[in-house]
């Protein structure tokens, strides 16, 4: 495929923004992305966002006229894009398509959500809403539920071990220590994810990604306007997105995503690059397992050795492939509509080396962006 | 733009499907559309979905994958578009654009609700989050209202008479009795509209759209696809799409939708068209007042005008421009997230000659989704 610039990036502080309404972060967001880019309001010709749950979390679907709005840049044409914790990666690719289409040059990229105005046991609810709502949801089960399956399954079969569970959260904790804008600042060990509070049987708190509001935003452009605004863009060179199951006991396989791996073949396809080539990834751990599965499906290790390879400090920063130097989902937090974008923007941050004490050497970058429980994936390849 | 072509369309009956679950609706008019086509699952490369509120209706987000899934059309990517009521359109847009950035070549673009399933009163609570739910839906403003206001405004403004209102539903009701698909199949006449109750004044039970189950599908090629499965296909030339204030009380004036506008103008110049060359339009008559400000605002009417045309039968088949066919949102129904797909339906079966008792003569036509009270409007220009 041509390639997309990415001439702007901004994020919002991840958290508990109780003092922060939904329009408040996105417009704080596209704020400091516009900005970044250089360009102003008038410049944009597009406005993406990706939402998970507005009609749930804050009793608002049509979410993407209010933020145009509240954002100055009406009229232009404003699309809210939703696969659940998907919602942020599919907008990307939606703007990225855009672009190639040629309708559009400059489009704001967005994502946002805000998640803690509910009650825990409403959030759970409408998280569960992204799984099967008929057999999944409707018997209770829920998201821990469900990677609790994949994890109990992928230790039976290839051995890894509740520890390297555990050492990725431990890694992310550490990443996110470098991240200002994440939502955790605290180290951790193995030994307290393992004396956390069991919450889906082999999974703990600490395994699981927290309930987080946040926005975060990039400026796409075709590679030609980008010249107007910046030297030294990052450039999206592939995209892949793929479906599958929405729910688990559908599928062939509960510890291969099939999804993540359908889209990264795609992405690494239209990029012309190969897994080997990827030098930075950001990849969805809602759960610790979530970033094995991921790390496996993507090629980045070989099926079966998520565990073994992050135990041996492969996925570090300084190993051979660090991956989620922002802290993840786990420890950077986890708006669900926002991650996908996010992940993006760390991805960006690397790869012009303005990462700061979490800075790798990177030419290569890949974020991964999984929606339920691998129902949807959504992959793109970035390179400076 | 380079033109898109239409190579196959699928309706489900709109109404009240009790029996009928959302996933069936949707492959229910996706498989018809597929036939229509002439095609086959594997020839799809994407699938999007409009859908308002499946998290609410149905307690499922997420619905993209749902969909690829019951209709075995994984691992394509599967992607939903939200815009309120608009969400069809959008829909219809976005799949255009993945054809026209050269990722996909046939893509099915679908529009579902499923909003008989919740008690009135919160089916109400769920379209109200259309609205600014801060501002509106928060202090007790439903649809109904929004429109009521407007309706009063453009009587006040322009002299505009509570029976010509009333003439914009006898027309609808009379050309749905030729649509097998329509929810209602009944004859109703201005002083059945008039007596009918009260619902927020000037408007009245038979001034809205009734609450709709239901499902449309088309099918989307590049040029060079469609002709292998297609001698007559009909082609997408023009697309326009635009934001505006969410709350009615910020816009500049409540009798002339300027999102209407926007992507009217965008639009017809994407396609090299004038309003005065479009031969039959489905318009977004969610309230009776809602066709009148879509014809004014589409440059099909004079400002101001738009009652007197319909008075003078102008709109109705046989007139200077047919307007709603199909029976538009009021007769037909308006499942919401389906109806910007089942608009295109319409005016594609009306381009192909096959609209039965309803058939118009038309070569161009042009279909209008709006979201909310005009926070988001979309416009196709289809021609044959």
């Amino acid at each position: 495929m041509k390639r997309v610039a990415v001439i702007g990036v901004g994020l919002t502080k991840f958290g508990e923004l109780w003092d922060a309404s939904f329009s408040q972060l996105f417009v704080e967001a596209g704020t400091r992305a516009i900005n970044d880019a250089g360009i102003d309001g008038t410049d944009v010709d597009a406005l993406y966002v990706g939402n998970m749950s507005g009609g749930r979390f804050i009793d608002q679907e049509h979410i993407s006229c209010l933020i145009a709005d509240y954002a100055g840049l009406t009229p232009i044409p404003a699309t809210r894009v939703e696969a659940a914790c998907a919602s942020g990666g599919l907008a990307i690719r939606q703007g990225v398509m855009a672009i190639l289409s040629g309708m559009h040059e400059v489009v704001v990229v967005g994502g946002v959500e805000k998640m803690t105005d509910l009650s825990t046991e409403r959030t759970t609810q409408t998280l569960a809403t992204a799984s099967d709502s008929e057999w999944e949801a409707f018997m209770g089960m829920t998201f821990p539920g469900l990677y609790a399956m994949m994890a109990r399954r992928h230790m039976h079969e290839y051995g890894t071990t509740r520890e390297q569970l555990a050492m990725v959260a431990v890694k992310n904790h550490e990443n996110a220590l470098h991240n200002p804008y994440a939502q955790f600042h605290v180290r951790i060990t193995v030994e307290q994810v393992l004396g956390s509070p069991l919450v889906a049987d082999p999974l703990r708190l600490l395994d699981c990604s927290p309930i987080t509001d946040g926005a975060a935003c990039v400026v796409l452009a075709s590679e030609e306007r980008a010249k107007e605004f910046t030297d030294s863009p990052v450039f999206i060179t592939g995209s892949g997105q793929a479906s599958s199951s929405i729910a688990l006991h559908s599928r062939e396989s509960i510890t291969f995503v099939d999804a993540t791996y359908n889209a990264g073949q795609e992405a690494y396809a239209r990029a012309g690059r190969s897994p080997a080539e990827v030098q930075v990834a950001e990849v969805h751990d809602a759960f610790t397992i979530g970033e094995i599965l991921a790390i496996e499906g993507l090629g980045l290790v070989e099926r079966g050795e998520g565990g073994r390879a992050t135990e041996e400090g492969e996925t570090a920063i300084g190993g051979r492939i660090p991956v989620n130097t922002s802290g993840g989902l786990k420890a950077k937090g986890h708006p669900v509509g926002a991650t996908g974008v996010a992940q993006v923007v760390e991805v960006v941050l690397q790869l012009r080396g303005e990462a700061g004490k979490r800075q790798v050497d990177a030419d290569v970058g890949l974020a991964h962006n999984v929606g339920g429980s691998g129902g949807t994936a959504v992959v793109h390849i970035l390179e400076r």
